[in-house]
Protein backbone atom coordinates (compact mmCIF):
# COMPACT_ATOMS: atom_id res chain seq x y z
CA UNK A 1 0.00 0.00 0.00
CA UNK A 2 1.64 3.24 -1.21
CA UNK A 3 0.19 5.04 1.76
CA UNK A 4 1.80 2.70 3.66
CA UNK A 5 5.38 3.47 3.14
CA UNK A 6 4.45 7.18 2.38
CA UNK A 7 3.13 7.67 5.98
CA UNK A 8 4.87 5.04 7.82
CA UNK A 9 5.09 7.34 10.61
CA UNK A 10 1.25 7.36 11.22
CA UNK A 11 1.45 3.38 11.92
CA UNK A 12 3.16 1.62 14.59
CA UNK A 13 1.92 -1.65 15.76
CA UNK A 14 4.05 -3.97 18.22
CA UNK A 15 2.71 -7.81 18.40
CA UNK A 16 3.84 -10.77 20.57
CA UNK A 17 3.73 -14.59 19.75
CA UNK A 18 2.29 -14.78 24.04
CA UNK A 19 -0.75 -13.32 26.41
CA UNK A 20 0.10 -10.75 28.15
CA UNK A 21 3.04 -9.08 25.63
CA UNK A 22 5.27 -11.74 26.10
CA UNK A 23 7.46 -14.03 24.39
CA UNK A 24 8.63 -12.82 21.03
CA UNK A 25 8.28 -9.45 19.89
CA UNK A 26 8.27 -7.52 16.70
CA UNK A 27 7.12 -4.13 15.50
CA UNK A 28 5.38 -3.11 12.42
CA UNK A 29 5.04 -0.09 10.98
CA UNK A 30 3.45 -0.96 7.42
CA UNK A 31 0.86 -3.85 6.67
CA UNK A 32 1.80 -7.50 7.38
CA UNK A 33 0.72 -10.06 4.96
CA UNK A 34 1.56 -13.03 7.04
CA UNK A 35 3.36 -13.01 10.64
CA UNK A 36 4.93 -16.71 9.95
CA UNK A 37 7.25 -14.94 7.50
CA UNK A 38 8.30 -13.65 10.61
CA UNK A 39 9.18 -16.02 13.04
CA UNK A 40 5.06 -16.15 14.84
CA UNK A 41 2.83 -19.03 14.74
CA UNK A 42 -0.19 -16.56 15.20
CA UNK A 43 -0.13 -13.00 17.50
CA UNK A 44 -1.27 -13.03 20.73
CA UNK A 45 -1.25 -9.77 22.20
CA UNK A 46 -0.67 -6.35 20.78
CA UNK A 47 -0.18 -2.39 21.65
CA UNK A 48 -1.38 -0.62 19.01
CA UNK A 49 0.90 2.43 19.19
CA UNK A 50 -0.48 5.08 16.48
CA UNK A 51 -2.76 4.63 13.49
CA UNK A 52 -5.69 2.96 13.48
CA UNK A 53 -5.46 -1.53 11.80
CA UNK A 54 -7.90 -4.01 10.62
CA UNK A 55 -6.07 -7.70 11.74
CA UNK A 56 -7.37 -10.67 9.93
CA UNK A 57 -7.56 -14.43 11.52
CA UNK A 58 -5.52 -15.62 8.71
CA UNK A 59 -2.52 -14.74 6.17
CA UNK A 60 -3.50 -12.49 3.55
CA UNK A 61 -6.17 -10.56 4.80
CA UNK A 62 -8.72 -13.28 4.86
CA UNK A 63 -11.20 -14.70 7.97
CA UNK A 64 -12.71 -12.55 10.69
CA UNK A 65 -11.73 -8.99 10.59
CA UNK A 66 -10.75 -6.66 13.98
CA UNK A 67 -10.49 -3.27 14.25
CA UNK A 68 -7.68 -2.09 16.28
CA UNK A 69 -7.26 1.64 17.28
CA UNK A 70 -4.48 2.89 19.97
CA UNK A 71 -4.07 1.15 23.05
CA UNK A 72 -3.71 -2.52 24.78
CA UNK A 73 -4.95 -6.03 23.77
CA UNK A 74 -3.35 -8.74 26.20
CA UNK A 75 -5.49 -11.74 24.75
CA UNK A 76 -7.65 -12.78 21.79
CA UNK A 77 -11.18 -11.73 23.62
CA UNK A 78 -9.48 -8.18 23.69
CA UNK A 79 -9.44 -7.73 19.95
CA UNK A 80 -12.26 -10.29 19.35
CA UNK A 81 -15.19 -9.08 21.02
CA UNK A 82 -17.51 -11.70 19.12
CA UNK A 83 -17.70 -15.40 20.82
CA UNK A 84 -19.38 -16.38 17.50
CA UNK A 85 -16.81 -19.13 17.07
CA UNK A 86 -13.74 -18.99 19.83
CA UNK A 87 -10.81 -17.68 17.56
CA UNK A 88 -7.70 -17.39 18.68
CA UNK A 89 -5.90 -16.43 15.64
CA UNK A 90 -4.04 -13.18 14.09
CA UNK A 91 -2.11 -14.07 11.30
CA UNK A 92 -2.32 -10.42 8.80
CA UNK A 93 -3.29 -7.03 9.38
CA UNK A 94 -2.80 -3.36 7.30
CA UNK A 95 -3.43 0.44 8.34
CA UNK A 96 -6.48 1.71 7.79
CA UNK A 97 -5.01 4.07 5.19
CA UNK A 98 -8.45 6.56 4.82
CA UNK A 99 -9.59 6.80 8.45
CA UNK A 100 -10.80 10.02 9.00
CA UNK A 101 -12.71 10.59 12.08
CA UNK A 102 -13.73 13.98 10.66
CA UNK A 103 -15.49 13.71 7.23
CA UNK A 104 -16.97 10.11 7.42
CA UNK A 105 -19.99 9.66 4.78
CA UNK A 106 -21.52 6.72 3.64
CA UNK A 107 -25.21 5.32 2.27
CA UNK A 108 -26.61 2.12 3.02
CA UNK A 109 -29.18 0.65 1.23
CA UNK A 110 -32.28 -2.02 2.67
CA UNK A 111 -31.22 -4.37 -0.59
CA UNK A 112 -28.08 -5.38 -2.42
CA UNK A 113 -26.96 -3.54 -5.39
CA UNK A 114 -28.06 -0.43 -3.81
CA UNK A 115 -31.16 -0.95 -3.97
CA UNK A 116 -34.42 -0.14 -1.83
CA UNK A 117 -34.75 2.02 0.93
CA UNK A 118 -31.22 4.15 1.84
CA UNK A 119 -30.11 6.11 4.81
CA UNK A 120 -27.08 8.62 4.79
CA UNK A 121 -24.53 7.87 7.56
CA UNK A 122 -21.70 11.02 8.90
CA UNK A 123 -21.94 9.82 12.91
CA UNK A 124 -21.76 7.00 15.28
CA UNK A 125 -24.74 4.31 15.48
CA UNK A 126 -24.56 2.14 18.33
CA UNK A 127 -28.25 1.04 17.64
CA UNK A 128 -29.54 1.22 13.89
CA UNK A 129 -32.90 0.76 14.69
CA UNK A 130 -32.93 3.70 17.53
CA UNK A 131 -32.18 5.73 14.71
CA UNK A 132 -35.26 4.37 12.70
CA UNK A 133 -33.87 1.57 10.24
CA UNK A 134 -36.57 -0.52 10.31
CA UNK A 135 -34.71 -4.05 10.35
CA UNK A 136 -31.42 -5.82 11.85
CA UNK A 137 -30.59 -6.31 8.23
CA UNK A 138 -28.27 -3.65 5.43
CA UNK A 139 -27.98 -5.10 1.87
CA UNK A 140 -25.48 -2.95 0.61
CA UNK A 141 -23.17 0.21 1.63
CA UNK A 142 -21.43 2.73 -0.67
CA UNK A 143 -18.67 4.56 1.70
CA UNK A 144 -18.03 8.04 0.51
CA UNK A 145 -15.36 9.10 2.66
CA UNK A 146 -13.57 7.58 5.91
CA UNK A 147 -13.24 4.25 7.13
CA UNK A 148 -15.90 2.42 9.25
CA UNK A 149 -16.65 -0.40 11.32
CA UNK A 150 -20.46 -2.90 11.11
CA UNK A 151 -21.31 -4.77 13.95
CA UNK A 152 -23.81 -7.87 13.91
CA UNK A 153 -25.10 -6.83 16.85
CA UNK A 154 -26.08 -3.38 18.91
CA UNK A 155 -23.86 -1.93 20.91
CA UNK A 156 -20.54 -3.02 18.17
CA UNK A 157 -20.84 -6.02 19.52
CA UNK A 158 -20.40 -9.64 17.16
CA UNK A 159 -18.52 -9.79 13.66
CA UNK A 160 -16.80 -6.52 12.55
CA UNK A 161 -16.98 -5.76 8.73
CA UNK A 162 -14.17 -3.04 8.03
CA UNK A 163 -15.58 -0.80 4.71
CA UNK A 164 -13.34 1.27 3.51
CA UNK A 165 -14.04 4.34 1.09
CA UNK A 166 -10.17 3.57 -0.96
CA UNK A 167 -11.45 -0.42 -0.69
CA UNK A 168 -13.84 -1.88 -3.72
CA UNK A 169 -14.03 1.79 -4.52
CA UNK A 170 -16.11 2.37 -1.72
CA UNK A 171 -18.33 0.22 -2.64
CA UNK A 172 -20.19 -3.36 -0.60
CA UNK A 173 -23.07 -4.09 -2.91
CA UNK A 174 -23.67 -7.69 -1.54
CA UNK A 175 -22.65 -9.09 1.75
CA UNK A 176 -20.12 -11.68 0.12
CA UNK A 177 -17.94 -8.39 -0.29
CA UNK A 178 -18.28 -6.97 3.37
CA UNK A 179 -14.97 -10.21 3.70
CA UNK A 180 -14.24 -13.47 3.71
CA UNK A 181 -16.19 -14.30 7.49
CA UNK A 182 -19.59 -12.78 6.54
CA UNK A 183 -22.61 -15.16 5.69
CA UNK A 184 -25.63 -12.25 6.36
CA UNK A 185 -27.04 -9.35 5.76
CA UNK A 186 -27.34 -8.61 9.18
CA UNK A 187 -25.79 -5.81 10.71
CA UNK A 188 -26.90 -3.77 13.93
CA UNK A 189 -24.69 -0.89 14.77
CA UNK A 190 -21.88 0.86 12.71
CA UNK A 191 -19.16 3.76 13.95
CA UNK A 192 -16.70 5.36 12.16
CA UNK A 193 -13.05 4.66 12.61
CA UNK A 194 -10.51 7.24 13.68
CA UNK A 195 -6.84 7.27 13.24
CA UNK B 1 -37.76 3.51 39.69
CA UNK B 2 -40.29 6.58 39.61
CA UNK B 3 -39.00 7.35 36.07
CA UNK B 4 -40.09 4.06 35.24
CA UNK B 5 -43.53 4.25 36.07
CA UNK B 6 -43.70 7.91 35.19
CA UNK B 7 -42.40 6.98 31.79
CA UNK B 8 -42.94 3.50 31.26
CA UNK B 9 -43.96 4.40 27.53
CA UNK B 10 -40.53 5.04 26.77
CA UNK B 11 -39.11 1.23 27.12
CA UNK B 12 -40.20 -1.85 26.04
CA UNK B 13 -38.12 -5.05 25.94
CA UNK B 14 -39.36 -8.73 25.18
CA UNK B 15 -37.13 -11.55 26.60
CA UNK B 16 -37.30 -15.54 25.99
CA UNK B 17 -35.77 -18.37 28.21
CA UNK B 18 -34.46 -19.85 24.73
CA UNK B 19 -31.87 -18.82 21.72
CA UNK B 20 -33.27 -17.21 19.05
CA UNK B 21 -36.63 -15.93 20.31
CA UNK B 22 -37.99 -18.96 21.68
CA UNK B 23 -39.52 -20.91 24.24
CA UNK B 24 -40.94 -18.78 27.36
CA UNK B 25 -41.83 -15.05 26.43
CA UNK B 26 -42.60 -11.97 28.55
CA UNK B 27 -42.61 -8.30 27.75
CA UNK B 28 -41.55 -5.54 29.94
CA UNK B 29 -41.70 -1.85 30.53
CA UNK B 30 -40.00 -1.39 33.71
CA UNK B 31 -37.35 -2.92 35.49
CA UNK B 32 -37.23 -6.30 36.40
CA UNK B 33 -35.35 -7.01 39.27
CA UNK B 34 -35.20 -11.12 38.91
CA UNK B 35 -36.80 -13.04 35.96
CA UNK B 36 -37.00 -16.06 38.28
CA UNK B 37 -39.96 -14.63 39.56
CA UNK B 38 -41.42 -14.55 35.87
CA UNK B 39 -40.77 -18.56 35.58
CA UNK B 40 -37.60 -17.78 33.72
CA UNK B 41 -34.21 -19.76 34.38
CA UNK B 42 -32.32 -17.06 32.68
CA UNK B 43 -33.12 -14.75 29.76
CA UNK B 44 -31.41 -16.52 26.18
CA UNK B 45 -32.65 -13.91 24.32
CA UNK B 46 -34.11 -10.53 23.86
CA UNK B 47 -35.35 -7.58 21.69
CA UNK B 48 -34.89 -4.05 22.97
CA UNK B 49 -38.00 -2.31 21.48
CA UNK B 50 -37.84 0.73 23.27
CA UNK B 51 -35.28 3.36 25.82
CA UNK B 52 -31.73 2.21 26.74
CA UNK B 53 -31.68 -0.36 29.49
CA UNK B 54 -29.09 -2.25 31.26
CA UNK B 55 -28.84 -6.32 32.02
CA UNK B 56 -27.32 -8.23 34.69
CA UNK B 57 -25.65 -11.47 35.15
CA UNK B 58 -27.26 -11.71 38.34
CA UNK B 59 -30.71 -10.78 39.90
CA UNK B 60 -31.08 -7.44 41.94
CA UNK B 61 -28.54 -5.98 39.42
CA UNK B 62 -25.51 -7.49 40.14
CA UNK B 63 -22.54 -9.37 38.62
CA UNK B 64 -21.88 -8.35 34.56
CA UNK B 65 -23.14 -5.79 33.29
CA UNK B 66 -24.54 -5.30 29.57
CA UNK B 67 -25.90 -2.00 27.99
CA UNK B 68 -28.87 -2.62 25.69
CA UNK B 69 -30.26 -0.67 22.97
CA UNK B 70 -32.23 -0.78 20.59
CA UNK B 71 -32.16 -4.31 18.44
CA UNK B 72 -32.40 -7.58 18.56
CA UNK B 73 -30.46 -9.85 21.15
CA UNK B 74 -30.62 -14.08 19.83
CA UNK B 75 -27.96 -15.55 22.24
CA UNK B 76 -25.40 -14.97 25.23
CA UNK B 77 -22.63 -13.81 23.28
CA UNK B 78 -25.15 -11.04 21.55
CA UNK B 79 -25.09 -8.72 24.72
CA UNK B 80 -21.79 -9.98 26.56
CA UNK B 81 -19.07 -8.79 24.10
CA UNK B 82 -16.71 -10.19 26.66
CA UNK B 83 -15.20 -13.58 26.41
CA UNK B 84 -12.98 -12.81 29.92
CA UNK B 85 -15.52 -16.06 30.96
CA UNK B 86 -18.02 -17.57 29.05
CA UNK B 87 -21.41 -16.40 30.93
CA UNK B 88 -24.66 -17.44 29.76
CA UNK B 89 -26.84 -16.21 32.38
CA UNK B 90 -29.01 -12.51 32.14
CA UNK B 91 -30.85 -12.55 35.44
CA UNK B 92 -32.16 -8.84 35.97
CA UNK B 93 -32.49 -5.65 34.01
CA UNK B 94 -33.36 -2.15 33.99
CA UNK B 95 -34.37 0.71 31.81
CA UNK B 96 -31.39 3.42 32.08
CA UNK B 97 -33.33 6.29 33.14
CA UNK B 98 -30.77 9.33 32.60
CA UNK B 99 -29.75 8.45 28.94
CA UNK B 100 -29.60 11.09 26.79
CA UNK B 101 -27.43 11.21 23.69
CA UNK B 102 -27.57 14.66 22.85
CA UNK B 103 -26.34 16.32 26.47
CA UNK B 104 -23.62 13.79 27.55
CA UNK B 105 -20.71 15.44 30.12
CA UNK B 106 -18.52 13.57 32.18
CA UNK B 107 -14.99 14.12 33.67
CA UNK B 108 -12.36 11.22 34.52
CA UNK B 109 -9.27 11.49 36.28
CA UNK B 110 -6.57 9.55 36.06
CA UNK B 111 -6.87 8.35 40.23
CA UNK B 112 -9.51 7.50 42.62
CA UNK B 113 -11.40 9.93 44.58
CA UNK B 114 -11.17 12.58 41.58
CA UNK B 115 -7.17 12.98 42.12
CA UNK B 116 -4.43 13.29 39.18
CA UNK B 117 -4.59 13.50 35.73
CA UNK B 118 -8.27 14.86 34.68
CA UNK B 119 -10.24 14.87 31.28
CA UNK B 120 -13.12 15.70 30.18
CA UNK B 121 -15.40 13.81 28.47
CA UNK B 122 -18.37 14.52 26.11
CA UNK B 123 -18.39 12.51 22.79
CA UNK B 124 -17.86 9.24 22.56
CA UNK B 125 -14.35 7.28 22.45
CA UNK B 126 -13.31 4.08 20.85
CA UNK B 127 -9.62 4.92 21.91
CA UNK B 128 -9.04 6.88 25.20
CA UNK B 129 -4.66 6.86 23.95
CA UNK B 130 -5.72 8.37 20.49
CA UNK B 131 -7.56 11.00 22.17
CA UNK B 132 -4.46 11.53 24.34
CA UNK B 133 -4.67 9.52 27.62
CA UNK B 134 -1.50 8.40 28.91
CA UNK B 135 -2.40 4.98 30.28
CA UNK B 136 -4.70 2.21 30.32
CA UNK B 137 -6.33 2.98 33.48
CA UNK B 138 -8.66 5.30 34.81
CA UNK B 139 -9.08 5.66 38.84
CA UNK B 140 -12.19 7.38 38.78
CA UNK B 141 -15.23 9.24 37.11
CA UNK B 142 -17.65 12.09 37.68
CA UNK B 143 -20.89 11.82 35.94
CA UNK B 144 -22.35 15.12 35.08
CA UNK B 145 -24.96 14.52 32.77
CA UNK B 146 -26.01 11.31 30.86
CA UNK B 147 -25.35 7.47 30.92
CA UNK B 148 -22.26 6.33 29.61
CA UNK B 149 -20.73 2.76 29.04
CA UNK B 150 -17.07 2.46 30.03
CA UNK B 151 -15.06 -0.68 28.20
CA UNK B 152 -12.15 -2.71 29.44
CA UNK B 153 -10.33 -2.62 26.09
CA UNK B 154 -10.45 -0.68 22.82
CA UNK B 155 -13.13 -0.19 19.89
CA UNK B 156 -16.12 -0.57 22.99
CA UNK B 157 -14.84 -4.22 24.23
CA UNK B 158 -14.10 -6.50 27.21
CA UNK B 159 -16.38 -5.79 30.33
CA UNK B 160 -18.89 -2.94 30.28
CA UNK B 161 -19.59 -0.57 33.31
CA UNK B 162 -22.48 1.61 32.86
CA UNK B 163 -22.52 5.49 34.37
CA UNK B 164 -25.29 7.37 34.85
CA UNK B 165 -25.53 10.98 36.56
CA UNK B 166 -28.24 9.85 38.77
CA UNK B 167 -26.64 6.58 40.34
CA UNK B 168 -24.10 7.08 43.28
CA UNK B 169 -24.74 11.27 42.82
CA UNK B 170 -23.03 10.65 39.60
CA UNK B 171 -19.67 9.97 41.34
CA UNK B 172 -17.68 6.83 41.31
CA UNK B 173 -14.90 7.30 43.18
CA UNK B 174 -13.10 4.04 42.84
CA UNK B 175 -13.56 0.77 40.36
CA UNK B 176 -15.21 -0.99 43.37
CA UNK B 177 -17.84 1.52 42.93
CA UNK B 178 -18.17 0.19 38.98
CA UNK B 179 -19.77 -2.46 39.54
CA UNK B 180 -19.86 -6.29 41.38
CA UNK B 181 -17.95 -7.60 38.58
CA UNK B 182 -15.19 -4.59 38.69
CA UNK B 183 -11.44 -6.13 39.41
CA UNK B 184 -9.22 -3.13 37.97
CA UNK B 185 -8.83 0.25 36.87
CA UNK B 186 -8.29 -0.77 33.07
CA UNK B 187 -11.02 1.61 30.77
CA UNK B 188 -9.68 1.95 27.30
CA UNK B 189 -12.99 3.10 25.47
CA UNK B 190 -16.08 4.92 26.57
CA UNK B 191 -18.98 5.83 24.90
CA UNK B 192 -22.74 8.04 25.48
CA UNK B 193 -25.59 5.52 26.14
CA UNK B 194 -28.45 7.04 23.68
CA UNK B 195 -32.36 6.03 24.59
Amino acid sequence: MSHCTKLSSHWKIIVWDEEFFQGRRHEFTAECRNVMEFGFETVRSMKVESGAWVGYEHAAYQGQQFVLERGQYPRWDSWSGSNSYHIERLTSFRPIACANHRECRMSMFERENFLGRKGELSDDYPSLQAMGWCNNEVGSFRIHSGAWVCYQYPGYRGYQFIMECDHHGGEYKHWREWGSHAQTFQIQSIRRIQQ
